[in-house]
């Protein structure tokens, strides 16, 4: 199920191997005697019903589809353990109050139409179909027009949309279960991460366009090289970033393509995808706005076209504290250490947090390696993280144990 | 005869574009007259008999592969404009001593397998079997899979160049007619470039190698970007090439790939193709040598992996005086002015002169524009080339005119 081999994971959305790899997840939510439901954007919900079914459901979940070689735990862990979690809590006799949810979450990564958390912004009402249409593929189509080839969609982009939206107090709290993707937890020899905040991710895209040539016979002062004014600004976007001083602000280059591409020509054309994030918003937004007037600079300076679009410039989310606390106390309770921490990746939690109360828990991965093929958390670190998240999400439903609790 | 729209030119070696361009090279051959071979490597030639048929031939030419997204005169011109000539050379009464041929050289661009002039090197026994079989195409196929599924090519590599090798004294003068691709010749209002040197290229190639890891979770001081190292090493090549402080040198990153090329993850790879031109042979190696140096110095400093291989590190070619004292006294007769100058572009002609005195005619081109869709050169100026072409062959070949001499 994925497009590169194992270990390297590439899961587009709705490619055939994405298919498969919903197909899997729907067969283990029956085999776990979950509930299934999949809504117009195709993220997948299986429910365990609870003993008062019209109250907010808890919510658990994250995402299985991968950038180009990535590896199998981002994501993945956190829609594979929330399962585990809910069998386990069937297996101990739990009986919940509240229904509990665990979902797989559509397209949390950007890969094909360049718009990250495609499935949770739109739940969260934070998508429009402006926006959502403005989104090629490489083939030219439209989420909707993909959507509704694998049976999803609907009749409009607008239509899709209002299917999707939550209902207001339809979720009373979400949880997400995720590797940490920074080296913390595993540096300090900590068991759990209870994150308290989600940073705020910008994205914006910088075209620089020259007039090419011919790179033997245009000569030096004759040229406005688009590669070299791209090289600048991919080396401002690290000098910026470094000069906040702060180790939560980080700035990556992601995209780097020049066009026409050939050891014989001048670059005509450089397009960069840049990344930028922090906890904190305002820093943020003045890396973003310090990135964009160096692009005005060197597009001066080299003489070259220069124009830059914000692909998006969301937020921070704070976590709430009840889950905060939820999470805490199921660490706790199973003698498990605990660090209050920040998370700077970008998750479906950052939009559920407009929806509902929202948490996530961390655990351990190695080297903080992650997007690549060598991603990596032990069979221990993923136990007591299936644990804590089962525990917490009993704490929230508020159900019943047969016993004295687990 | 293009893969991309009028006038962007795009015209891939073997292709079925490439293949009809061919068609169309034979078939105005064959109209004018000209009797029609072809070699093992596809470079075709179209013969008017000399009353000395064992004398070795004047032999004129270039190419009509293009880059992706380039124009329609560089080689064009030299192929269809050298046609034109012996067309002309017919009308006029003109009747060679030494035969007189014109030619199509196969893949003087890189585009297909990374290598430039395949054919003019071939016949220079320039190329040997383990070099050509170490470039594959995109789709991992060989020169000579493509070639013999065209109808070119042969049992083996090493038979195919064999039999494309020139006989010593086969040839006896080259000549080649091409657009300027740059703009001394337009800025001075010059007619006819007299070409006295080609420039020395050389093209090397850097694959720099992190870690990667994710955009968000990854913190700078933890990263090692390969594609800043990239965006360094493009900064520093312009920086060595503009510090010999001779216009004569020049150098382009043309392509430069990263991977796995998402926006939010941290640069893994970076690979560069870099080329660098000058007429001064052991000033263009300086060159070379000063950016593979701050190749390594990039990769000690951003503790990222660092390899390099040179593709090509030809020598220069010197004109031969016959030739410049032939094309000059041919634009002289035409009344056209002429200005003496060095080719800074890759020809064939850098190969055809190792197995004979070559020499090579410049005319303008607007702005010095060359491999973009709007590369031009107008009517006059190519009626001119022709005309001063015409005029050379006939001067090298020895025949006589029916009176007077045009």
């Amino acid at each position: 199920m994925s497009d590169h081999e194992n270990p390297a994971v590439t899961r587009i959305l709705f490619s055939p191997n994405d298919m498969l790899a919903r197909k899997f997840v729907k067969d283990l939510m029956r085999e776990n005697h979950l509930t299934i439901r999949e809504d117009a954007m195709g993220n997948i919900f299986g429910r365990l019903e609870g003993s008062t079914p019209a109250a907010g459901v808890v919510l658990t979940g994250s995402h299985c589809d991968a950038i180009p070689l990535a590896g199998m735990y981002d994501g993945t862990l956190g829609v594979i353990g929330a399962i585990e979690a809910l069998a386990a809590l069937q297996r101990a006799g739990y009986k919940p109050l509240r229904p509990i949810e665990v979902m797989m979450f559509t397209s949390e990564e950007p890969t094909r139409f360049g718009l990250s958390c495609s499935g949770s912004r739109a739940m969260a009402g934070a998508l429009t179909p402006e926006v959502l249409e403005s989104k090629l593929d490489s083939g030219g189509r439209h989420f909707l027009q993909v959507a509704n080839e694998v049976g999803y969609g609907g009749a409009s982009t607008q239509d899709m949309l209002d299917a999707t939206r939550v209902a207001e107090g339809a979720v009373s709290h979400f949880v997400e279960l995720h590797i940490e993707q920074g080296p913390l937890l595993q540096r300090e020899g900590v068991d759990i991460g209870v994150v308290t905040a989600i940073a705020a991710p910008a994205a914006l895209e910088v075209l620089f366009v020259g007039d090419g040539g011919h790179a033997g016979g245009q000569l030096m002062p004759d040229r406005n090289d688009a590669g070299l004014a791209g090289a600048e600004l991919a080396l401002a976007v690290e000098r910026h970033v470094l000069a906040t001083g702060s180790v939560d602000t980080v700035g990556t280059t992601g995209t780097f393509e020049i066009a026409p591409g050939a050891i014989n020509s001048v670059p005509r054309e450089a397009r960069l995808a840049i990344d930028i994030r922090d906890i904190d918003g305002p820093r943020r937004d003045q890396v973003v706005a310090a990135v964009l007037k160096s692009a005005e600079e060197i597009a001066e300076k080299r003489n070259v076209r220069m124009s830059s679009r914000i692909i998006n410039q969301d937020p921070p989310a704070t976590c709430h504290a009840d889950i905060v606390e939820a999470v805490a106390a199921s660490a706790g309770a199973l003698g498990l250490s605990t660090k209050r921490m920040v998370s700077r990746a970008y998750h479906d939690s950052l939009f559920m947090a407009r929806v509902a109360p929202t948490g996530m828990i961390f655990i351990p991965c190695k080297n903080g390696w992650s997007h690549r093929p060598d991603e990596f958390s032990s069979a221990t670190d993923i136990a007591n993280g299936v644990s804590v998240l089962a525990l917490t999400l009993a704490r929230l439903s508020g159900g019943s144990w047969p016993k004295a609790e687990l």
